[in-house]
């Protein structure tokens, strides 16, 4: 995810601005960059890489400055480069602007800029900042970056700075976190609090809305309109470890908390009222109706969203689709020609057996588009297209926020393909988009409650086995739950096909081995509470997992977890929350090391 | 499967017989019959259904001679019905004949014996004997007995009996069992020692190629061609309940070393040297040529072979597959159509999932081909097609000569498709053919080694969780192994394709957790190990196995069990049966209910 760090103060910035940036490393990066003011105007220096590399391209001799801003790019728009790393700047090199979060109509603002005759070097959608700033600008920083704020949509923390007006720094917020730091004659603002740790402990948490003027003599903060704020000092009492994590015990946790916003922002900009629109997808209309085939091909949590996937594109493209496990299908000489889409699903975008899937579709004739979460893996750069989850880096090996957005990923791509060979009607594409975008409240409203599940993954911390059954599409969210259990909690989970169970595996239900229901696909509804009295006959104490307003399932389970009603397709979404919940707090509670469990890797770049 | 019983002495034989028959009723079976002889001739007594159908239908009134014989039966050419039962008779009715096994050249039998004038009126290949035996016949019944011996083929243990010799019996046996019980002035002859053990406890146990003859005096034994053989008497030690475990502790031991014959029986007639002939499909090779998409459903053991049908399917015949669970396929709206083959597999043809699924895809408009144990089955019935797994009725619960002949009819159905299509010249079904003749002789050769697994087996009595990883077609009996410990012993048991385990699973991998590693694949052999050294790295204890002649394995496991070298497309068929072995053991060390483990059934005819 990107970072942020602009500094005004007594000190060389350079220094300063390396450090903060040191400091969210571990966020993950691809592309750093700094730029600072002198009296020659603004000297950036931007790299692709790692921070080494940035402090290797500045030397020794950078300018001693003590106004600059700084930037760690988590490539979204724009693979990652020396051009597409932050700062921007407009044509005139007379702002630069570092921003995090995503301008959603930065397409129309760019082409409106271009007739205004502003040049554009990136491919970036920050880089109409720095150019709307220019226009804007009639001698007052503040006020052109409040024009700017009017004009953009989307979600951002951005910072300004301007050499026609070296005594501040100009930042604002929406949807993306923002802090100041207040020291002794010196001011921070940042994306995260660690970045300034080293300075100061007094802050301000910026909210949605809020605007700052950071100079020399102190920090103003306003509406975007101008409306003074005032602010209380946060003093931070967290340790840099801690506040790595923004205040969460685990990064597991807080990628837990995060995927309401993850949620939101993989569908920005993709969703029209009745239309999906993928605009890194360049399949021609004709090559998408020539499609007779779909293999969906991912390993771990990655494969389990491709299950899903494969129900939704066949539901609602009437196209067969087959899901492979990358390891295997690399050896089995699956039946694939050019008219196969190939879709292949990797957080990292360098998992070695998805990588070795990809090309060893490519080499058969199909065509592969790349679900991944990283812009310029290798993964993005070898498939033919590209749905980016834009969920920003995860450092927790058990993977959360990219598999809700892996699956948001499926459904977007089964809507594109069911509108474009017309397999679906506006109006039912509509249906499913509206419950599309009220799942990031719904998501919110399952963490609201997380503490119920807290307490009650406190019965599980004897358990050494469970069962996760469900039908259909509840059975392959079971297949996830049990893994997020296994790979944190050590219990020997493992998920059934519920009606699968009593050819053989029933014979391991007991009293001792809690069973954990899911029911949300209600045309199997029925077919599952069966399913799920057969366990109770034996004694298993069985969670049920269901809609709001279900009244039956309380009568055959011994305890529900609700979950806010959504259309069948998109249920797999949320019923993954409370699962994921249920491992973490079970790992916690067993003394099990949450973010790296043992004889795992984050990514797996080994066959 | 079929069971026999013949008695000559002083008692009235009818009763003799249906204790004899009811001692063998937990072979299972579908119909019976008996034949007695006296004065006025030959008299017959035959209904499908179970004893007491058969009792009802004598009524009280039943002849009360010395001499008769009776048969019950499990159906394999032939639907069950009251004419297809035994005993059979020529059409003078001077011979009956009743008969376990199969005559593998009844047919040209039959039609050279139409030509002589005969008539017959079943569909079985038994009725051929007793027309054999009329046209031999020169007034000496051995004698007659004997060039049928010469003219035909197969596995067969037949008892005759004849209106014009009333003094006698003659019996003989070949890849079939048959005893013969001494008491005194009475003489019985059974094909399972339980049916007589009522009235003797002094037994012959005849071997291949010998022949009785009883008479109220006595009894004589020679080989085919009339050499006296001098028998030893064996006295059974054994009580009534071992002995219809045939000597076996339990019925899964007895029906695991049941495998060689299975697996010959489920061969017989339909192998020549390059081609495979299955009768009962009657698709026309046009119909064959037409199909564009195969799917094979099942649940459970069947399931798994399923699986092993998709990869030989794809293999050969280079047509896409699809496997599903059956409770799964029922409400998934699968994409099938006309040009759909649908395989359901079923060893009791009652499984209600995969009945509702053969029904589903019939609407759907696909052929339906069954691959079933039971002739006469709802799915037997109901499909458009049946290949038959001549394994005799599997009692108990786990199976496991039910799994390897299912294996083989994927193997038959896959040549069979690849031939009539034309995706594999005739040289290369050859091969596979020449391979597939040797596994029975492979699978005793394994089986004769049990001892070793026995031996093995301690070291998992305290294991609560394992895991069996594998490749491609290993992957699949993986899958098989880990479901025949977890029914039988309540181990944990898992199955993970070799190559998935790292993303996720490998947390549960610790010196606790034995991991049994399938490397019979070679193609993919080089992969495994390397998966195989990811676990022997976390300290877990490995079992490999491999074919003889392999020296690596040895090198990155614990412990090797080896197999008889046969083509990968067949090893499935062996790999097993170490597998069940080691279930089996495990159980019994654990004290569990091997036969009838906790919360299970035989046949799941409920959803």
């Amino acid at each position: 995810m990107c970072g942020i760090v602009g500094y005004i103060g007594k000190r060389p910035a350079v220094p300063v601005l390396l450090a903060g940036l040191e400091k969210l490393e571990y966020r993950g990066y691809d592309s750093a960059g700094i730029a600072v003011l002198d009296e020659t105007g603004i000297s950036t220096c931007k790299t692709v890489g790692k921070l080494a590399a940035l402090e290797n391209k500045l030397g020794q001799d950078y300018p001693q400055s003590g106004i600059g801003i700084g930037h760690t790019r988590w490539a979204t728009h724009g693979r990652p480069s020396d051009l597409n790393s932050h700062p921007h700047l407009d044509t005139e090199e007379q702002f630069a602007v570092v921003h995090n979060g995503i301008i959603e109509n930065y397409m129309e603002l760019k082409e409106w800029l271009i007739e205004q005759g502003h040049e554009f070097i990136s491919e970036t959608d920050t880089e109409v900042l720095p150019h709307l700033v220019s226009y804007y600008y009639e001698g007052n920083l503040e006020a052109a970056v409040r024009k700017v704020l009017e004009k953009i949509r989307g979600s951002f923390a951005i910072v300004v700075m301007s050499r026609r007006d070296p005594s501040r720094i100009v930042a604002a917020r929406k949807d993306s976190p923002m802090v100041v730091g207040l020291g002794e004659g010196e001011f921070f603002v940042a994306s995260d609090i660690p970045a300034i740790l080293n300075y100061t402990r007094k802050t301000y948490i910026l909210e949605d809305g809020e605007m700052v003027v950071l100079t020399r003599d102190g920090v103003t903060v306003t509406d975007f309109k101008g409306n003074p704020r005032s602010k209380e000092v946060y003093e931070v009492k967290w340790d840099a470890v801690a506040a790595e994590k923004g205040g969460y015990d685990h990064f597991m946790l807080k990628e837990i908390f995060e995927q309401p916003k993850a949620l939101k922002d993989t569908m920005t900009g993709r969703l029209d009222e009745q239309k999906v629109i993928l605009q890194e997808v360049n399949l021609t209309p004709e090559e998408v109706k020539d499609i007779r085939k779909v293999f969906i091909v991912a390993c771990g949590t990655a494969w389990h969203a491709g299950l899903v996937g494969k129900t939704l594109i066949e539901h609602w493209v009437r196209v067969p689709v087959e899901v492979d496990i990358a390891s295997e299908f690399r050896y089995r000489s699956p039946l694939i020609d050019e008219h196969t889409l190939v879709v292949v699903i990797s957080q990292s975008g360098e998992t070695a057996d998805t990588l070795a899937a990809l090309r060893e579709a490519k080499k058969l004739g199909a065509r592969v588009v790349a679900v991944t979460n990283v812009v310029g893996s290798s993964v993005s750069r070898e498939a033919h297209d590209v749905i980016y989850t834009w969920a920003g880096p995860e450092i927790a090996v058990a993977s959360t926020k990219a598999y809700t957005t892996q699956l948001e990923g499926m459904v977007l791509l089964g809507l594109y393909l069911a509108q474009t060979r017309g397999t679906m009607a506006p109006e039912q594409i509509g249906k499913v988009i509206a419950a599309l975008k009220e799942i990031p409240a719904q998501a919110q409203k399952l963490l609201d409650q997380a503490e119920n599940i807290k307490d009650f993954a406190q019965s599980f911390v004897k358990v050494e086995d469970t069962f996760f059954i469900g039908r259909s599409l509840d059975w392959n969210v079971a297949m996830e739950g049990s893994l997020k259990l296994k790979e944190i909690s050590y219990i020997h989970a493992e998920a059934y096909a519920a009606g699968e169970l009593k050819h053989g595996t029933l014979a391991l239900i007991t009293e001792q081995t809690p069973v954990i229901a899911l029911a949300t696909q209600m045309d199997v509804y029925e077919k599952t509470v069966s399913n799920i009295k057969e366990v109770k006959a034996r004694d298993a104490k069985v969670i049920g997992i269901t809609f709001e307003g279900n009244t039956d399932l309380a009568k055959s389970v011994d305890h529900v977890i609700y979950l806010p009603k959504t259309v069948s397709e998109l249920a797999p979404i949320l019923t993954v929350i409370p699962l994921q919940l249920l491992a973490y707090y079970v790992s916690v509670a067993r003394g099990c090391d949450v973010d790296k469990p043992r004889n795992l890797a984050k990514s797996v770049t080994v066959e």
